[in-house]
């Protein structure tokens, strides 16, 4: 029944910053039953053990979709009213979008446009990647003005917004 | 009037988050009439398209001036207590100050002087950035400390402090 | 006597946050007496520079230990509950480990079993470097997980925790 899960949440933070633990815990209180919608892909090994260290502190009780670019499709696809779902996270689906040479702000137009249709509540995890020193490369400039603008778009429309530091949520929103 | 802003506020945050819009909130919600300090110079395409992003969305009720080296001088100038001021940015003057090769620690000295006897209220706005991996090349170390130190510096005689990420403000203090 | 003063606090900042000043406050506040447990090790101009404007900073009233590698040995040595100790700071004892080819993994454990048995008080204080863009080389990326799975393990077990901006302490626990 997703109780205490309000329509939309996003968890922002660092890296290895504690957010996705915390926004499986939200989720794993407030339903026996989950999705989770992974938006990383394999490519190398660095990112396979990290998928593979994410999957094991998951466990049970956990559907997975894969959705690397299609995003809002495989929400309102698999959105469902007794099944919350994770999104983990928005920077990489952004570095997708970006790599495939799709175009980013349509792309951002069709999620926004998705959520207040979706039939269950969902969770947004995403590094906030903008704290640092201006990146030399333009690529790397481009990301960081996309990440920050989905934010917040999303952040804007979400109930509950958390910053995550250290493994400690700070509320923000909601 | 100013009604609701205090003689001194200092608006932090990361890239694309937020941080000028917010502030320009601040000072529209306090003043009808109001002065935009630009220290942004427009030396290549992409800053002169964010400049022009920040023009258009600042619209009409604006004055302003631009104040690459001179913050000081600029603020002395032109504050008003029926015209609160908002400087965009920070870290934009302190590298002007790099770039220009002038002497950082006099330039932060005359600004701080400055800022107690200015007639009318300012809000600052700045990049927080010393929240990543150590730069490897010595002047972007030096921009860094530069930034931070200015920070705390302003963050100590501020009335109020305001940390924005996603959109949404964190007071600080005040 | 350590009034004031729990057991266990982290104190997390960025680059000239003021993260530092602000931790040697509340040492300074609850004991006339405090050791200074330092991991920087002075390689190069700009750190030995570095180390004496901390060192100026402090004053009187600090014993000092320096300990790049083996810090639970030095806590275990030297802490005393008439004299709490400052850390400072856990991402320099990260790097001395990964320069000094050690197993990180097996020193954070060392560390993280010694806490609970300390005689007195400790303050730790170290760098948030995670909210950047990803790092291009692999030992900055390594460092940067290392350091943020440091700061969850310490943070769970600390009584409160400290996030520093502008000279500004948040409290994220406690």
């Amino acid at each position: 029944m997703s109780c205490g899960l309000k329509p939309l949440t996003l968890v922002l933070g660092g890296a290895r910053s504690g957010k996705s633990a915390f926004a499986e815990r939200l989720v794993e209180a407030a339903s026996p039953t989950r999705l989770y919608i992974a938006t990383g892909q394999a490519w190398d090994d660095e990112m396979r053990s990290r998928i593979a260290a994410h999957q094991d502190r998951r466990g049970a009780g956990w559907d997975t979709v894969e959705a690397p670019v299609d995003l809002a499709q495989a929400l309102e696809t698999h959105a469902r009213a007794d099944r919350p779902v994770l999104v983990d996270c928005l920077t990489l689906w952004v570095t997708n979008l970006m790599l495939g040479e799709r175009d980013v702000t349509a792309a951002f137009d069709t999620l926004l446009a998705a959520l207040p249709g979706l039939s269950g509540p969902v969770v947004f995890v995403s590094n906030e990647v903008g704290l640092g020193i201006v990146p030399d490369n333009a690529m790397a400039r481009a990301f960081r003005d996309h990440a920050g603008r989905l934010h917040q778009l999303i952040a804007a429309l979400a109930d509950e917004v958390h910053f995550v530091a250290a493994g400690l949520p700070l509320k923000m929103k909601g």
